[in-house]
């Protein structure tokens, strides 16, 4: 338990990957090796796995691709060199026909050759960049879980995958929108530019203080309702496609990259 | 033949398709249709789609994907709401086991169930933003093939898919190179920002007058050559693969879609 003396928001991502491998850390991440990329695991059968990339090229604002395993791959390649997919995240979800079913800390007993890893962009990133650029970020303040939405717009379909697109809100004071804008546009591998700006009544969303997962943030009067694609949307689809097993991380707790948020920026 | 009368550059994306389709066009497509998109065009059977699919994710300079279309499909849905993928190509090349067997003017009576369709973004797109912005595209003004060159940058593999990027050259006056950087960036889904700028030996070029495809240009004395990843990369890399067929656009003979090039800018 030694490392644990150790603040470990001070350990570089490939520490805490070993905290993390021995089942010492099975906690949230957030806050962890502060400009390095964290991201959503989806795992999935072979037999899903055209369908899910294909889905994933149709809507990349809520489902940016950081890196895709082969059937039976379980060490990342891109992201990090050494880590291990089956044991490297603090927790993670067992779904069965849509179904949550467990939530374990590691997978390599479950782990089978025709399982296809998908490693999706995670807002972390940008809010790491609207922080550096004085823009503040309401939850972040009131240490409170980022807003969510099921909105009315649509993704595009791919085989059994289907379904709307969750957002999630930040207040955005009226003369810092633009550079909110500029800003997550450089991250299009993290949810890229808002999908939406303004009346939340024309994306479906009925109320800002009841979201439809996290928790409601103050919105104060010189703010604008900003919205971002959510990477909570691929599990909502894969949950409502009902495959017979897929495995997800728990929310919050993510992979941690060896990639640097500036490492993603496009431009 | 009447259509023919008028310019045919004066004609909007479905009646250039229209013509196409008819059997009247099946000549190059640079310079019709000013403003929208033009794509190239790979077929592949169903049993290579997934790791063509994931080629094509985790080397998005090369092979910037515009739209898939599922085993089967032949009608776009996204590019186009009413273009058909057989016939609506001026000239298609059949490969069988990697060779060049035949160039047609339509695929009806190839047809099968298992093909999927990719389409991705052709440096057309950028070239017109450049020129927009004044910055000299030096075959356009020599009325040349531009110039390509197969790297020694190697592409990210993925199953039977591998091998190296080609990439274009392009000389930028000294003090617009910084101007094209920015132009070309906001145009990811058409290969966008160069992936090498200056001297040709570092990526593998041993001479720019002599080049692996189209022409050579002149370079002047203030001009840096600049390099951006090639749409011909995915098909040096099917062809290599040897799939037992793959149906492609022959070379200039791209679909036209009905998207501006300013609706592909990321930005």
């Amino acid at each position: 338990m030694e490392s644990l003396f150790k603040d470990p928001h001070q350990l570089s991502p490939k520490a805490i990957r070993s905290l993390i491998r021995k089942g010492k850390w099975d906690r949230p991440t957030a806050g962890l090796a502060m400009g390095y990329a964290q991201a959503n695991l989806v795992i999935l059968s072979e037999k899903y796995a055209f369908d899910f990339l294909l889905f994933c090229q149709r809507n990349p604002k809520p489902c940016p691709l950081l890196e895709v395993l082969e059937a039976g791959e379980y060490r990342t390649r891109f992201l990090s060199q050494e880590a291990d997919i089956r044991t490297d995240i603090p927790r993670y979800n067992i779904y069965r026909e849509g179904k949550l079913e467990a939530t374990v800390k590691e997978i390599k007993g479950l782990w089978r050759k025709d399982f296809v890893t998908f490693l999706l962009g995670c807002s972390f990133s940008f809010e790491e960049a609207l922080l550096r650029a004085k823009i503040p970020v309401r939850h972040i303040e009131q240490n409170k879980n980022v807003p969510m939405f099921i909105s009315n717009i649509s993704c595009k379909s791919s085989g059994i995958f289907h379904g709307p697109m969750v957002v999630t809100m930040r207040p955005i004071p009226s003369h810092k929108v633009s550079r909110a804008v500029q800003i997550t546009s450089r991250y299009a591998l993290v949810h890229g530019a808002p999908v939406h700006i303004g009346d939340p009544s024309l994306i479906g969303i009925k109320d800002l203080k009841r979201p439809d997962f996290g928790d409601p943030v103050t919105i104060k009067k010189n703010e604008v309702p900003v919205f971002w694609a959510c990477g909570v949307t691929p599990q909502v689809i894969v949950m409502e496609a009902k495959p017979n097993l897929c495995i997800t991380h728990t929310p919050g707790h993510m992979f941690i990259s060896d990639l640097l948020n500036e490492e993603l920026a496009i431009f």
